[in-house]
């Protein structure tokens, strides 16, 4: 029996990681140091004889330059790549561009881990004319206002992962399509929830490193049967 | 009047232009010159203030490396690309992998002219198991035997580079899509053959420069108005 191998990859340290910033949909490049844990993944998934048919990331730049740096060391620049907002992080709302510190002094402890942490909480919502809110950005031209957050749950961000997943990139697999995926902390959080059938409470505390790949091996009915990482 | 951009970009040197070896649909990689040339190309549209909806290429790294390095310049990673076999350079048959100097020296420099530079004349072209057809190649799998070719006439590549921009580019430009395509000597004389209507004769003796971009704007009806090169 063989399987179809799926690649999940979360993408290298950015320039906001890096100052402890929430980023979530700011578009903000990778770290030096980003730039080298995509391109170290890449090696990592070439000694490790993988090729790929498709790739899916999101239409932030952090995700996007680390799968083309991946696929670059794997010498598989060819392959079609389709970039969607919903593979984008979690939407941190007003706390998008504030510092993780600064903002556990103001609101307590408590309360941010509450916005990190719960399944179901948002932080505080951006207003719809606030200069970060994405219908100011051409990269989102064509959506919907209703498709575009003030601020997400991880639950609200999974619903839209789901949406991918259930109408695209679940038919692949089946298909025998080797994909990978390169997107975020919560965006993959969302998949591999979904995946692993982890609960609401679990999946919260879940920590994904970056650059490191995340390897499933499905069966014909879309059950995962192997799921192991790939590192040095 | 308001008119639709499209601009064609030639991808930067690679190793094989370098070495003055005939490369066609040999997947070489751009030389450290080459990707000097995109990057430029990135900031020579970007001075210019121009903004894309939507990209093509082909599936050769020497194009989809000079795509995104010059992507990267623009601050625009996120559009949607399409790399397409269609792009590819003319196939230049068993003419692949040889020296220019050494094949005028073998087969003397009348043939050779004749073959670099006639439309409808093909070079040698390869057998089915010569290792260098791309039916050997994974990137070229789901295509059939008769879409790869063994040798190319600069009329047969127009033929394949016609029915994207028919079925494909053109229907994008008419809906007022700004396209770029980051593509080859060939293919893109292919699709100045078409815009500007010229004939055979004189088409096999236009010359495009690498990591120059040309521009055309066009009126809805799909006629140019105005050409232009971006240039430092």
């Amino acid at each position: 029996m063989s399987y179809t191998k799926l690649v999940l990859l979360r993408h290298g340290q950015s320039e906001w990681n890096k100052k402890n910033l929430f980023t979530g949909w700011h578009d903000v490049k990778l770290s030096p140091e980003g730039k080298i844990e995509a391109i170290q993944a890449g090696k990592i998934l070439k000694i490790n004889n993988f090729k790929f048919d498709y790739a899916y990331t999101s239409v932030l730049k952090r995700a996007i330059h680390t799968l083309w740096l991946t696929l670059k060391e794997l010498n598989q620049l060819w392959i079609p790549i389709k970039k969607t907002w919903r593979l984008n992080e979690r939407h941190y709302g007003k706390l998008q561009g504030m510092n993780k510190n600064q903002i556990t002094h103001k609101f307590g402890k408590k309360k941010v881990q509450e916005w990190r942490r719960s399944f179901k909480i948002e932080p505080p919502a951006l207003s719809t004319n606030d200069i970060r809110w994405s219908r100011f950005d051409e990269k989102y031209s064509k959506l919907e206002d209703y498709q575009l957050p003030l601020s997400e749950s991880l639950c609200k961000t999974l619903e839209r992962v789901m949406y991918l997943w259930k109408n695209n990139i679940s038919t692949k697999i089946i298909n025998g399509e080797r994909i990978l995926i390169v997107a975020h902390g919560n965006s993959l959080r969302a998949l591999i929830k979904h995946i692993e059938n982890i609960n609401d409470n679990d999946i919260v505390n879940l920590n994904i490193a970056t650059g490191m790949p995340i390897v499933y091996e499905f069966d014909s009915n879309l059950n995962y049967k192997k799921k192991y990482y790939l590192n040095n």
